[in-house]
């Protein structure tokens, strides 16, 4: 029996069912890594619970005690596992994915998924559709949340804060969160922002949609967008009522002379990594576009995962050149973890009232504890810290998605991997990409096409999150896109 | 010196200069609580420091030792200290008021606060507004937040959260939190709900934005509100484009035929305790309800405040009669505390859907952590523990409210204080309720006054909230409020 309490002494691996006879001839360590993950991953060994001590689970299962572990480094260097001193190897996080689906189920979920225009639910689709590794894009690496230093931000805000700090609170968001914010700006950013002028809110998604509210009631009915460019933002601001005409990117970033061609009086930019292409703004092109903002344009600065880059020098956001026209967005999404729901605006002075109004009739203002602790944590340096950490994994993870790429799509081009959580990959030919993204998603592997984020033609492709996902299942699933692509495009 | 590390000896009152010839004749202990008091409002006596041994100061102010500890059973009784056994009296909570401001800030906010009609920002104006006494409605006792509670639940999830659970998630809430709402709506409200249709919303303020807006997108125009009803909710609608026609309120609650003739489709109802006149919907005028739901009338049921109740039965939710022509919203705004932003919406079948797109344009759903750890208190028994609490708590409070509204203002008429976080008054003769307001505000006493939340003519009167506030302040602002009220009324 397993033992789930993390006290007693862990024993065998009856539980597990474990034979050695399944194994591939030479990859023993590789195939208990990967069953151990499964027993991880659908509940048999929960987090908490020991794994068996190398030598006892060597001698039950007839390996060398090098193969054990072996399996047990993979596993922590994957972060599902830690050792604990004398306390033994005890699990700390669970894979992200699903247990594999049965087939009927898969089937069902890819042919509803990649079937005709996405619509307003089809992020959340996907992530329910199961697989047994999902490359979406758009997530850090989850399994490091720093829980301890949350917990630890969590109880000294509980000690020292004021009964009123539990009534409604400022709809701007509380003070020390806007100085973290300001001062998180200054240094990672280079943005200069006067706390009062930030507006903390629900993460990007609710400042586009708060944004597009107040763009409309003072009657812009246009926001260009970047092509290819995210799919949630258009979704978010069409629903505000604004059409989104498409601008192309090529490889300096957005085609300014195509902006001001449009007519649009404002635009959703992604300066410092553009999504999903990975290109950085060029110099000219930064040119070009203060000068259409100085004409009036208002850009909209979606600074979505610009803290993450690991081949080149940070790119200095828009809004430090050009704070008159640019309404900045920022979130703890990619830093931390979507779930916080954490992020901020720094919106031109013409727009500041009006976005405070439109946000305090959204909720009344965003929860005061997570913004506390969360303030903790950036004033203590425990973010940085964070970020530093994720920085070496992800680049770890990344050099993982480019080998396995080489090895198993040696025929698609890779862009915009220098930076950010996700690469993206184009293919030659005429497939359907996605064709491609169900394909994969019936055989466990969860993508997402390029065509969701693409209003214009464009070369099939498919967009790949590597931060979240360990190297192994990163190669894992990268062999079974080779697979799919070899039997569509031959 | 103080000791405000909580660990050395307290010892002397310097640091407060107390001298006892301040003190009224006969009334010791209620000028030591007071003084000590204002110690802890403006930081002196910070949370966790140690009070001095009774014995000692007793002794420094040639008192006898009965009124300091008369004085320290005061501040025990306001929530403010705490024995500790051998670590002796400890601060665990400041008051929630502002220190007093200077009396030019007083007379410009209260000249801006109460002149004109209220705009989007009135209720951060007055919050801001410095004041000894805050009678604004709307706040359960703050003081009693389960803090202790709330970071054991919080560590709890912490340990067993999934990786995934950090990401986006589904934007109805977690599957634990609609689980627990369901359960506690059962149990507290008479309501039955399957979890799959609970949406977990920040509060009722987006509940009522949300509706507001797929209201409006099919087409309604109106939505009927009572009257006198609650600002805040007329202003949320307003601002989704709604028109707000009025509907009388009488001792039975709205008038159902009067709601019937402003030919609106839709009326925002708060049935349970009416605000602000804290009325319970006859038996008769539900019915009338009934008749008018049938016909295709939408109730937007706002049960804000229906768990706290003193000297009546629990008053049965409309929409556990009437599930498929009710959209029920309710929070833990009055319940543990506004600024956690946490609610729920139960809609007809036919808004179900646009209200969920609603919400996932609106934020992609409220964060998840928040969502657990409440999850953990309802389903703990830790939330119903807390709430008869704060009904103990908050009867006392009333009682006291009762009490000094029956020595300091004789001639006020109380209104609806059978239940709820607050109660009205009316005041014979034709002042202007928001005068009386400013002219307390200057003392430094904060109310509502009745004419915010009515459309149409009515008696002067207040809203005046007791439930975050302890029966010392809620006696010292009743009896400003009774000087006020003899130099206007005379």
């Amino acid at each position: 029996m397993w033992d789930a309490g993390g006290t007693g002494a862990a024993s065998g691996s009856d539980f597990l069912q474990l034979d050695t006879a399944d194994a591939p001839v030479g990859g023993l360590s590789d195939w208990l890594a990967g069953r151990l993950r499964e027993a991880i991953s659908d509940g048999r060994l929960p987090v908490g619970s020991r794994l068996p001590a190398s030598r006892l689970l060597a001698a039950e299962l007839r390996v060398s005690r090098g193969v054990v572990t072996e399996a047990y480094r993979r596993l922590s260097e994957d972060g599902h596992v830690a050792g604990r001193g004398r306390k033994g190897t005890v699990v700390v996080a669970a894979p992200l994915t699903a247990p594999p689906s049965s087939p009927a189920t898969a089937a069902t979920a890819t042919g509803a998924l990649f079937a005709g225009e996405p619509g307003a639910e089809i992020f959340d689709a996907l992530r329910a559709a199961p697989a047994r590794v999902d490359l979406s894009p758009g997530l850090p690496d989850l399994a490091a949340f720093p829980r301890a230093a949350w917990l630890r931000a969590e109880r000294a805000v509980l000690g020292t804060l004021s009964a009123s700090g539990f009534g409604y609170g400022d709809p701007r968001g509380t003070p020390a969160l806007r100085r973290a914010v300001a001062n998180w700006l200054a240094r990672n950013r280079g943005i200069r922002a006067d706390p009062e002028d930030i507006l903390v809110v629900a993460g990007t998604a609710q400042a586009l949609t708060l944004l597009a509210r107040v763009l409309h009631r003072r009657g812009i009915r246009q926001v260009a967008v970047e092509d290819p460019g995210s799919l949630g933002a258009r979704q978010h601001l069409r629903d505000g009522l604004l059409e989104t005409p498409p601008v192309p990117v090529d490889s300096e970033g957005i085609r300014v002379d195509a902006l001001r061609a449009t007519g649009a009086p404002a635009v959703v930019l992604t300066p410092a990594h553009q999504f999903p292409t990975g290109v950085v703004l060029g110099g000219e092109r930064r040119r070009e576009l203060i000068r259409w903002a100085g004409e009036g344009g208002l850009i909209i600065e979606d600074d979505y995962d610009a803290e993450h880059r690991y081949d080149r020098p940070p790119v200095a956001a828009l809004r430090s050149m050009l704070a008159e026209q640019v309404c900045y967005a920022g979130s703890v999404s990619k830093l931390l973890a979507p779930a916080l729901r954490v992020g901020w605006v720094l919106a031109p002075p013409r727009y500041r009232d009006a976005l405070l109004d439109a946000k305090r009739y959204a909720d009344l203002g965003n929860a005061a504890l997570p913004q506390l602790v969360l303030a903790h944590l950036m004033e203590s340096g425990e973010l940085e810290r964070h970020l530093r950490l994720l920085r070496r994994r992800h680049r770890h993870r990344r050099d993982a998605m480019i080998r396995a790429l080489a090895a198993h799509l040696p025929d698609a081009r890779v862009h915009g991997a220098a930076a950010g959580l996700h690469l993206m990959i184009t293919l030659p030919g005429e497939v359907a990409d996605r064709d491609l993204a169900a394909a994969a998603l019936a055989r466990g592997v969860k993508t997402q096409p390029l065509s969701w984020h693409a209003q214009r033609p464009h070369p099939p492709g498919l967009v790949l999150g590597y931060a979240a996902n360990t190297p192994t299942l990163i190669t894992e699933g990268v062999a079974v896109l080779g697979e799919v692509v070899r039997e569509f495009v031959g």
